[in-house]
Parts: structure tokens; C-alpha cells; sequence
């Protein structure tokens, strides 16, 4: 079986290929209002795929925002049911003249097939797709239930996916997800993500005076709101990045040490990640933990965009009278997001200079994630990529958030597996996206094996 | 003599009104390239006048922006040399839809002119103008040499009279310039301003990263732009506004006790300044002093402006690789700028956080001025104005800053009377601004007889 599935695939690479050019060739960018037509296009052709792929059930799920396409195959009696995830849309291209070739005219190149999208999400979602192809090609039938869910929002927040998911749950009943939406921590490294950073984003308003004051007449004794916000928010952290907010850490963990050790081993360089990804003259944070604890399992507070006052050419000699800041707090699993913005919220009113008063707005919030891996499927899924990529599979997490797979946790009650076939540097949201061609292929391979050894638990 | 002024001022009132509001009608505003025409307009407007009034070599000065408007009357041998300084551009109208009656179209209402420029600067400088017609038609002379300087550029940083006076200071030569483009302290009380504060107006930019960075996968190891911007403003003060950087209040001169204690007798309502002017819920600054004092003698530290990272609607994680913020120092007299711009450079170097470089461009600088109340000009201004008013003149700073009064003070060696005949709630750079007719008329006479009487000392 393995061999007759790797026979088919290798044979239908270049189909495989030629498919997710077409696929990558509709630019459906979710937050442009243009590019609806494109939206609409890109979920009929994961429709039509899912169709040809022998998926029944289909449905283009129309939502408040951009449709989910939905699909199943449920003949496997006694079998454990896989929820396949990803996402058809995808980020602006702009700056356009900083690409080599266009965004949207998928073009290859040194083994990478470079396009917008070609790594996230739709280089990485067809993988499951073409899986499920290739076993029902080889053997007639799935080793496991098997039902799609694929949304058209994730580049914008996601509001549908998990409304649906929440009103859905009998529909949606599986043992396990599976989503391909992340990295290998390196290039020939397979990689299963277990643990994800929670988020909270909210915007902080400020106000003080009235209206906006002349500083000459005024200065002195009228408060300015920029000022009062800056002195609030810098007030949230320690020179070390520590957290300065009551009961912040109460609910953090520590990694275990067996986790800590496994990943001092991975290969990590401190002075490339500076020079090659940072770019700044010096790393920050806390100075006694290692730069993959602070990313991966320590919780962060970050000032994301700030605006207040005059800021066109020249000079205007304004006390602004409101001003606002984008913040976020990265959660780590356990930490509760709704006390953390209580947490917040208390401290910014006991802070909040004289005459300055503060509104906080929480955007989203969603927990941090583990995943536990000795779950059987966790552990099927491993074996599976390691026998593909012929090396250990490592087990890292990631400082990101995929808010969908803490809805799978909360209403589905299972967990996912995050087995990604991204490279850390395809470039993701950055001109000249690039997907490394030989590892869609060996993902198509990977998710195939893992659905048939994890078919062969049952 | 002074009957025969009071009579012909009195006169010619609604003349004198009827060309104030022709005066109004160019909506000479500065800094829309669309109303250079109207700019040009404007200055050929104010040349006519000069020539109506008797006043000789009129000149449209041409510069790099607009037009200065030079004039003199030189025939009183022995007498005193009097520059008399103002501005005929206007701040924009905008929002428009905030204004009772047009901006440009003056209308009367409650004994006020109401449109744009009536009292900033277009109403108040054209009282020189009427003054000297007055006396002229009067006796057929001036009591006093008189030169004209009119700029165009006011309310756009005023570059091109800073350049004129400092490199025609034998053209310009006098024993005194006359200003008036400020506020009485309250309707009915003559007031003169005799201190200014000075004004460091810079941008300070802060990078962190080579770009930006995703929040999820570098946060809690990458530097932030905005957050170490706003850690070392917020360090600029504390709690009470007291600026923080070593050396700032070194040069800092208390107020003589006997200025102080005129300032204690001037009608003040705290309460009401806050709850009608200010329209926050407290004051701030620092609580040992008064009001006026933290106004008027205490230099400040603002945040104008800031902008960075992401600030449109909804959310992203973004690590911001870099920020700015306007921020501007009011000095008083005797604090050097340059010391104070030095000072600021060594601090924000000294306290920028790990992994954040600062940069800093200064947009202006200019020193605090003080005027001597025991200068004979300053006391006849005081002596006319109390005259006309029939109340005695009051002293008073102003917090703002009028740097022409330093380009008079640093190239031609002279001091500036502050004779202003606006209020305080005339609504300058707003909708609405107004302008009392009934002062318009009282600030000719005014300014006529304190000619007079400052000829009169010769």
C-alpha cells in the first residue's frame, strides 16, 4: 500500500503541480472588497477538487463575510474521523514592485514555486486534498472518516469559521484536525507544532482635554493625551520585557524540563536569528531565559500601532486631546484571556495619569494551545513524517496563534495536529512568498501516510 | 490734539469697518498653493492702504514663499524710529461646516466681526494702519518715524521674514517694534504682554527591527520601535509634569516677586478656565505653582504627534520596526535652545532602550523674550492704552511663542511693545473666529496715542 501510494504520487506530480498553479493564479485576497469575484472563484475551485478528490457532501457555506466550503466522506465504520483545515484566501501582494515576478503568475525558481499563497495557506491546504486523491486512487476507499472544512477569512480575523464552528458541533464531529498552516522548524526537519501563543488585541483610547489645545496657551497645565497613553503603556513592561501587571504570570508554566531539553538540541542560532531575521542591533526580553522560551512559552505584551496629535510635514503645536494605541497580550496555555484583560483593564484605570481617562476595546482574545503529544494521533502523525523525511520528527511551538484550533478545542473537543510543510523563510505576507516544491510533494506523501497509519489504529 | 484724533476716528468708524471687512474678504490663506493668488491679492491690498495712509517707498518684497510688504515715513528728525509688524495670511476655514456665517464673508453679530483672520491678524494689524492715517489727516505728519514690515507667512513658520530681518537690519533700523497679535487678558483690561515663551519644536524617530516583524514569532525576543519611543518620552516628565532631563531648569528664572504678585491680582477662574477652556476632567502640571505661572513662566515638554505601526481598523500583530513623535520644549527667558537641544540629544541617547536607535532633527528653535516694563516705549504703550481704555494697564507673559519678536530682539537689537487689542475667546484658528468691533476702534485710537506721546518724549 505506502509503495502504491508513493508510485501515484510521484507519477502525478506534475498534474499536482499544474493544479496548484491554477489554484494560485486567483487572487482571492479576503480584505480587499474588489477581489470578491476572486473570493467566489477560489471556493468553487476547492469545491470542484474536493469533488474530484471523491469528497462528498459538498457545500459552499455562505457566511456573513466570505464563504467555508465544507465537505466529508464517512464510510470508514469504526474508524477515527480526521477534520482537515485550511484556507483559500490570502493576503494583499502589495508592494507589487518589490516582487521578482508577479504575485499572482505562480513562477519556479530554484525548487520554490514563488506566488502569493503558494506556502500560505493554499500550497499547504491542497496537500490534503491530493492526499485523500491518492488513497482513494489506490485503494478505492479512505482509511479514515474524513471531513474539510476551508475558510475564506483567515487573513481577516476568521469571525465565520468560528461562529460555525461553535453552531456546528454535531456536524463537525471528529476525533482530530489536521491543519497544514505552519513551518518545519528547518529545512529536512520534520516538524509538529504542539503548543500555540494565545492572543489578546485591543485598542486603547486616551482622552484629555476637550478639544485640541495650543501648547503655547496651555502647556503647562492642560493634560495631553498622548502623553497620558505613553505613560501608561510604558509603564506595562520592565526594561527586561517583564510584565508589570498584577497576577500577569499567576496561571504561566513553565515548559517541562523534558520539553526545555529537546529544544536546546534543535539547531538554533542566536546571531543569524538577529542578523538574517531580526535585524536589529540587539535581541531583547528576558535576559535569563532563551530566545525559544521567550517566543514559544513566555507571554508578551506588544504596542502595535499608536497614533494621536499632528503627524503630517512640518510643525503643529498641538496638545491632542485623544490619542490610541493597538496593543496585544500573547497568552501562554492555561493563561485565562478573560482575566488577563480584567487584569488590564484594572491596571490602566489605577495608572491612568490625572485628566487623562482611557476606554479599552478587546478586538479578540483567544487562549494559548497544547497539544499533547502522546495523543495517538500525535504520535501516528510524527512516525509518519519522519518515514517520509527520513529524520526525526521534532516537537516545537510556535509564538503564533491559530485562533481556529482553540474553536476545535472548545466546541469539537479534540485536538489538532499542526503538521506543517512551510519553510521558516517562505516569506509569508512579504513579497516573493515562495513554497518549496519537493516538500508539497512530500507533504501530499506525509498526510497520506499519516491518514493510513492512523486508519490502521482503529 | 489727542480730541482731534478721537474725533476723526470716531468719524470715519464705519469707513474704517467697511475697509477691514474688504481687507477680510481675501481669503489669503498660507498654506494652500490654491490661494497664492489671493495671497498676491492680500499684499498689493495692504501696499494700497500704506500708500492711502501716507506712508512712502512701499515695497512687495519678493521672497521664497510670499510676499513681505515694507513701507516707511522717515521725516521726524530726532524722534524715535517705530517698526510696526504684522501678518496678512490666515489659518485655513476648515471644517467648514462648524462656521455660522461664511468664513470670508465678515458678518456683524453682538458688537463682533465674525470671519476668518478679523482678529488674527487682519483686524488687528490694520489698526496701524488706520492709526497712522488718523494722525496724519490730523497734523499732516507723524509724531514719529515709522516703518511697516507685513509678512505673508505667519501662520506657516514665518522663514522668510526670520531671513529678511536678519539680513536688512540697516533697512529695518528702529528703536522699537510694535506688535499687535495677541490677546487683552479679559475684555476691558489694557493689557501688554511683555514675556514670550520660546519654542524647540523636533521629530524623534525610533527603529528596532529591520522591518516589521510578526508579533506571534518574534515577540518576547524583538526590539519595538514604538514601545522604546514611548519608554524614553515617558520619561521625559514626571507625575507633575516636571521635566526630568538633567540641566533643563538650570537657566529657569523665577518671576520678580512684584510680577507675581500682579499676576495674584488678575481675575482668574480656575474652575471656569478648566470646565470652558481646557474641557478635561482635572489640571495638571506642577501643583506648588498656579496656573498662570506653569502657563507663563515654566518651561514644558509635549508630545504633538505620534504615528507607527499599524492604525487602520481592526487587528495586526506587527512588531512596528519604527515610530515618530513631535515633540517640543516651551522655554522662557534666559534658557539657550541649543543648551536645551543638547541636553535632550544626550538624555534620549542615554535612555533609549536595548535594541532601539533615536534620532533626532530639530524643525525650529527660538528663545523665550522678555520685554522690560521700565523701557520708556513700554511705559507710554501702557499710558495710551490705559487712556483709551480707562482702566490701568495690566502686565502679563503669554505661554505662547511670536519668534519675529526674537528676530527683532537678536538682528536689530530692539524691543517689541505686545499691544494686542484681541480676547482671549476670539476663537483664533477655529470656526467662528470673531473679533469686537468696539476694540478695533478703541486699539486705533490707541495706538494713535501712544505714537503720539512715545514722539512726544523726544
Amino acid at each position: 500500500m505506502p509503495a502504491a501510494i508513493d508510485a501515484f504520487v510521484k507519477q502525478n506530480q506534475p498534474r499536482f503541480l499544474e493544479e496548484l498553479k491554477e489554484f494560485i493564479r486567483i487572487p482571492s485576497i479576503s480584505t480587499l472588497p474588489q477581489h470578491t469575484p476572486d473570493i467566489a472563484r477560489a471556493a468553487a475551485f476547492v469545491a470542484a477538487q474536493l469533488g474530484a478528490a471523491g469528497m462528498e457532501n459538498i457545500q459552499i457555506v455562505p457566511t456573513a463575510k466570505h464563504p467555508l466550503v465544507y465537505a466529508d466522506w464517512l464510510h470508514a465504520p469504526g474508524k477515527p474521523t480526521v477534520l482537515c483545515y485550511g484556507h483559500y484566501d490570502v493576503q494583499p501582494a502589495d508592494p507589487l514592485e518589490l516582487w521578482v515576478t508577479p504575485p499572482f503568475e505562480p513562477a519556479e525558481r530554484d525548487g520554490n514555486l514563488y506566488a502569493r499563497g503558494s506556502s500560505d495557506d493554499k500550497g499547504q491546504m491542497y496537500i490534503h486534498i491530493k492526499a485523500v486523491e491518492a488513497l482513494r486512487a489506490v485503494s478505492g476507499r479512505l482509511p479514515v472518516n474524513i471531513r474539510f472544512l476551508i475558510e475564506g477569512e483567515e487573513e481577516v480575523g476568521g469571525a465565520s469559521i468560528t461562529r460555525y464552528v461553535a453552531e456546528n458541533p454535531g456536524r463537525l464531529a471528529a476525533d482530530v484536525a489536521l491543519v497544514s498552516d505552519t513551518a518545519m522548524y528547518a529545512d529536512g526537519i520534520p516538524t509538529l507544532c504542539i503548543g500555540l501563543r494565545g492572543l489578546i488585541y485591543m485598542e486603547v483610547a486616551a482622552r484629555g482635554a476637550g478639544r485640541d489645545l495650543h501648547s503655547g496657551l496651555y502647556g503647562g497645565a492642560a493634560p495631553n493625551a498622548i502623553y497620558g497613553l505613553i505613560e501608561v503603556l510604558a509603564k506595562a513592561k520592565n526594561a527586561d520585557g517583564v510584565i508589570q501587571i498584577p497576577g500577569i504570570y499567576d496561571a504561566v508554566e513553565e515548559p517541562a524540563p523534558a520539553e526545555l531539553q529537546s529544544w536546546r538540541g534543535l539547531p538554533f542560532d542566536e546571531r543569524e536569528f538577529l542578523a538574517r531575521e531580526v535585524g536589529a542591533s540587539t535581541l531583547t526580553g528576558e535576559p535569563d531565559r532563551g530566545v525559544l522560551e521567550r517566543v514559544w512559552s513566555r507571554p508578551t505584551f506588544e504596542v502595535h500601532g499608536i497614533a494621536g496629535g499632528f503627524t503630517g510635514a512640518g510643525s503643529k503645536t498641538v496638545i491632542p486631546a485623544q490619542a490610541t494605541a493597538k496593543v496585544s497580550f500573547r497568552l501562554v496555555p492555561k493563561q485565562d484571556p478573560d482575566r488577563v484583560v480584567a487584569a488590564f483593564r484594572e491596571w490602566v484605570r489605577a495608572h491612568a495619569p490625572k485628566g487623562i481617562s482611557t476606554e479599552i476595546r478587546v478586538l479578540n482574545a483567544s487562549p494559548g494551545v497544547v497539544v499533547n503529544p502522546d495523543h495517538p494521533a500525535v504520535r501516528v502523525a510524527a512516525r509518519a513524517f519522519s518515514e517520509v523525511f527520513g529524520k526525526e520528527t521534532v516537537f516545537i511551538r510556535s509564538g503564533g496563534s491559530i485562533p481556529v484550533v482553540g474553536d476545535f478545542a472548545r466546541h469539537l473537543h479534540i485536538p489538532t495536529v499542526l503538521m506543517g510543510f512551510g519553510l521558516p523563510d517562505d516569506g509569508l505576507h512579504s513579497p516573493n512568498e515562495k513554497y518549496k516544491i519537493q516538500n508539497y510533494y512530500l507533504g501530499i506523501l506525509t498526510v497520506a501516510h499519516f491518514l493510513q497509519q492512523y486508519g490502521g489504529l482503529g
